[in-house]
């Protein structure tokens, strides 16, 4: 008897494109571990309506009898259920990764989200367009309007904030040391998330470390995470 | 033949107290390995001439032919000269601080050295004061006058950029998870340099969140790291 294949719900836009950095956190470590997985592509306002209300964020992973949300419950599920190849070398390691996120997650990808939203509402399809609108505002207390007229002023400190990726990067090949490690998957999916919606170059085109990080990041994996749908993320 | 005991030499203020941040987190690590040493303390304006030019800042360590400078130098060579009680759980979790450290050494302790710059000059020994006056005026370009009578202003900053570590230890015990990691040893480091010198309360009285893992992190050890030269970090 074959075990039904692992399904990973995920955030979609118009053009079929993930829209959320931690379903790319998913699939990143579904690569790592060399897991197949069935996609099941959603709407911004499918969410509610396929889960009847249990699930209110993607990711959502379905194992067999199990689901799952939240991209770290959902790493930690992976690792305890299919402990080759493994994504964390230790439980402190795992500790320090979410180290990482706690500040990344707030003070990089607030950012991010601050700069994109028109982009990710214009990228979105077209029926999911107002809800997004009506939550993203309420959340952000603004227009998106008004978010996007300031944006070019804010790239400049979202730019800064990515300091801390460029001084490790200057000394190791990955954010994990040697080889990759969630905490590449982490960023990555950011960018990613950036790259599947953006109008408005992230990076100088002077920024070296990360340009060659990046490279080496959407390389793993045999290439598959390039995408002719991928806006370019260098000025 | 017995080895000679392990020498520290770490930098010095007037009532006696290690200076520096970077001398704590190697205290921190031969806590952890429950290595004896021996306390070379010296003053900021002695450094040249004691390793004749060979290093220029401090923590250095003297372990028989063995000198070595740079904390994290230092704690590689004690994680590979005296593997048991390991500092790092695998070289995965090492590349993991290493790039919270990425994160905190620009981002927090960068701006606790804006606000206490002028402390740690009044607490200095008083043939350091000059030499550490004008060292720290050019390299932050401006006086320590200046700099004190903003710092006031600049503390709400400072305070936020803690809120990663907020987020981490609402979730964990330590920075390390269930068990403290070197991650906490930095951190830790850099409130124990803060403590030695303050006369401005770091922390506000309700972030209780900071003052439960501070307290748990004094008492590691014994204890041995609470000291009644400490100035209060909590207004």
């Amino acid at each position: 008897m074959n075990r039904p294949p692992l399904r990973l719900y995920e955030l979609v836009l118009a053009n079929g494109r993930s829209a959320s950095p931690y379903v790319w956190r998913v699939r990143y470590a579904l690569a790592h571990k060399g897991l197949a997985f069935e996609s099941v592509p959603l709407g911004f306002t499918e969410i509610q309506r396929v889960f009847s209300g249990r699930f209110k964020t993607l990711p959502v992973i379905e194992d067999g009898p199990t689901m799952l949300a939240e991209s770290w419950d959902i790493a930690e599920y992976l690792e305890h259920t299919y402990p080759a190849k493994p994504l964390f070398a230790a439980p402190a390691e795992q500790a320090a990764i979410r180290l990482f996120d706690s500040w990344f997650s707030p003070e990089v990808m607030r950012r991010m989200l601050g700069v994109y939203v028109q982009d990710v509402h214009n990228a979105a399809r077209p029926e999911d367009r107002e809800y997004f609108r009506r939550s993203r505002e309420v959340r952000l207390n603004a227009s998106l309007e008004t978010l996007a007229a300031g944006r070019a002023s804010r790239l400049p400190a979202l730019r800064e904030a990515l300091l801390p990726l460029r001084l490790h990067l200057k000394r190791f090949a990955f954010l994990g040391g040697a080889s990759p490690s969630y905490a590449d998957y982490i960023a990555l999916g950011a960018f990613q998330w950036v790259a599947s919606v953006s109008t408005l170059p992230l990076l100088s085109h002077d920024d070296t470390v990360l340009r060659a990080w990046l490279e080496r990041g959407l390389d793993l994996y045999g290439g598959c995470r390039r995408d002719p749908r991928m806006q370019p993320l260098f000025e």
